[in-house]
C-alpha cells in the first residue's frame, strides 16, 4: 500500500487534498501531515483518525511514496527536492517548478502522458490554468485553437486563508484597522508585475496553458482580476479556431465530457463551489467573426484548480 | 434661465444629478422633482432648497426647457415623447430612444455635433458604454480602431436602488428570505438573453459603440458580468489597432486627457467611486500580436457612465 504526506496540510489547498482523499477513498496505509511551525502540533482528523501536523523532516521522506506540496513557491522550491531525493513522487502545487522544462506540468485529462517513469517531480498547474485547459482541450478536439482572450474573475480563496477570513469578517464588520480592503473592492492585478505590466498571475496563465497544450502556435492573452467573491473562479473567454465556429457541435462536444465540464443551468455561479465538474455558460457565436465564439467557464478553484488536479495525477500515476 | 425637471429623482441616477447640478453649478431657474406615485410627496433638498417629489403631469413641461429622465426604460419610452412635444429638450438615461436612427446618442466629448438644433430627445448611452468610448475616442486620435473585446465587471449599483440595499444588507446579514443572491455570488449576465445567446448589456454596450465612434467598421465583442461589489463598473479591454501598437505613445496620450481619462496609481479601485474621472490601468501589450494592446477601464458608473453625461449633454446645450 502506498504512503502518503501533505506538505501544507492547514492550508487552503491542503485541507481540500484532505477532504478528497477521504471523498474519493484514495487508497493510502500510513498518511503524514506536515506544516509550518506554526501549525505543528495541530490535530487534524481525517477519515475519522486523528493526525498530528508535524514539520518538515526530509528523513520522513524514506517511506513516503507519493506527496502532495502545497506550502507555497518558496517553501516548496526548498523541500520538494528534499523529497524527491528519498525518490518521493512530489506532485507539487506551487509555481516553483511548473515553468522548468525537465518537469511535466500535468492536467491528467489533456497529458498525463507526458509523465515518465523516473520522474520524482510534477508539477500541478496554476488553478485559472487548469479550468481554461481542460475547456481548450475538450474544444481542441475537434477545431484548430488559434488564439484565445481570457479575463479572470478570480476568488479571493486563492490568496490564501487569512484572506479569505479577512475578506468574510470585512463584509460584516467592516475594514477596521485592514490595509488590504477585500470586501467592496476590486484588485485589478493578482501578484507583482513584470516590466512589461504582466502580472505574476497572467505570466503563468499564458505560458502554463502553452506548455500544457504543446501547441506554442496558440495565441494566448490574459487579464487576471481579484473580485470580492469566497471561492470559485471564473473566466470571460474568446476563443478563434481555424474555421467556422459551429455553436451546436461545439455545445453538443462540450456535453459529451461527463462529469468533467457541463453547462451551468444557471446564470450566476451556486452550487460551483464544493463541486468537481468544470461549469460553462453563455456560449455564443462572436457578431463579426465567423471563426470566433465566446463562452465564461467557472470552477471551484481550491478543488477543480489545485487539489482535485493533484489528486488525479496521484490516481494515474497507481494505475 | 432655464428651468429643469429630474424624472427618476429618488433613484439612484436620479440622485446623482442632482448632486451634480449642485456640484458643477448648473445654471437653473425653477427645478421640480418627478417620481412614481410610490415617492410623489417626499422632500428632496437640491442646493439647501426643498423640493416636493411629485408625480408626472405632461402640462408642467410647457414651462420646462431641459429635462433629465431616468425612470426606467418603460415609463421614459412611455413619458418622453409627451414632454419633447412640450418642446422640452429630453436628456434620456434609458435604452428606450438609444438605437433610433433619428435620435442622437450622444457622449460630449465624443460626438456633441451630431445634435440638430431641433432634436428634443437626446439619449445618453449606457454606463458601461460611456467609460469605455471615452478612452477608445481618445486612442482614435492616434490609432486607426480594428477591433475591440471588453469583459466586464458591473457594480451592483447598476441594478439599482433596492438591489443596492439588498446586497449590504446580505453581506452583512446574510441573504435571509432573498431570492436574489448578490454577495458573494456573480451575475453571468446582465438582463435578458437573445437567441444568440447574448444578454441585454452586451447588446447595449456593442451596438452602442459602434453608433457613438460612428465607424461600423469596428469589431466589438462584450461579456458583460455583475460582480459584488456597491459602485464603479471596470472593463478588461483588449484592442487591436491598425499598426503597430506603441504603448508608450498610447500612455503618452491618454496622460493628456486632463481630469477626463487618469491613469489609477493603485491596483484597485478605491477613490473610483464619486470620482468624475475615468481611470485607466494596466495598460500593456500583447505578448503575440504587435498590433496589440490591453487595458483596464474604471469609473464611477452612476456618474462618469450615466448623470456625469448627461449634465455634459446639457451644458453643452446652454452654451
Amino acid at each position: 500500500m502506498t504512503n502518503i504526506a501533505v506538505i501544507g496540510a492547514t492550508g487552503l489547498v491542503g485541507e481540500t487534498f484532505l477532504s478528497l482523499l477521504g471523498e474519493r477513498q484514495f487508497p493510502y496505509n500510513d498518511l503524514i501531515l506536515i506544516a509550518s511551525g506554526r501549525s505543528a502540533g495541530k490535530t487534524i482528523s481525517v477519515k475519522d483518525r486523528d493526525y498530528t501536523v508535524r514539520e518538515f523532516n526530509e528523513d520522513d521522506f524514506d517511506n513516503i511514496d507519493i506527496a502532495f506540496f502545497s506550502a507555497g513557491s518558496e517553501t516548496d522550491r526548498a523541500l520538494v527536492p528534499l523529497a524527491a531525493q528519498r525518490d518521493t513522487v512530489c506532485i507539487d502545487n506551487s509555481s516553483a517548478f511548473r515553468n522548468r522544462p525537465d518537469i511535466p506540468l500535468v492536467v491528467p485529462e489533456v497529458n498525463f502522458d507526458i509523465i515518465e517513469p523516473q520522474d520524482r517531480i510534477i508539477a500541478n498547474p496554476n488553478c485559472s490554468t487548469i479550468q481554461l485547459v481542460l475547456v481548450l482541450n475538450a474544444i481542441s478536439e475537434i477545431y484548430q485553437l488559434k488564439s484565445v482572450v481570457v479575463s479572470t474573475y478570480q476568488a479571493i480563496s486563492g490568496a490564501g486563508h487569512s484572506q479569505l477570513v479577512n475578506f468574510r469578517r470585512q463584509s460584516r464588520e467592516g475594514y477596521g484597522e485592514d490595509a488590504d480592503k477585500l470586501y467592496d473592492n476590486l484588485q485589478l492585478s493578482i501578484g507583482s508585475i513584470d516590466k512589461d505590466g504582466y502580472c505574476d498571475e497572467e505570466i503563468k496563465l499564458i505560458n502554463e496553458t502553452k506548455k500544457i497544450m504543446r501547441k506554442k502556435d496558440i495565441d494566448i492573452s490574459a487579464t487576471a482580476l481579484r473580485i470580492p467573491l469566497s471561492n470559485v473562479h471564473t473566466e470571460s473567454v474568446r476563443i478563434e479556431v481555424g474555421s467556422n465556429a459551429d455553436i451546436e457541435k461545439i455545445r453538443s462536444h462540450l456535453q459529451k465530457q461527463g462529469d468533467l465540464i457541463k453547462f451551468n443551468s444557471r446564470m450566476d455561479i451556486e452550487g460551483i463551489s464544493d463541486s468537481d465538474t468544470v461549469f460553462v455558460s453563455r456560449l455564443r457565436k462572436d457578431h463579426d467573426n465567423e471563426n470566433v465564439f465566446h463562452l465564461i467557464i467557472s470552477a471551484d478553484n481550491l478543488r477543480v484548480g489545485a487539489a482535485l488536479n493533484g489528486i488525479k495525477i496521484a490516481e494515474g500515476l497507481l494505475k
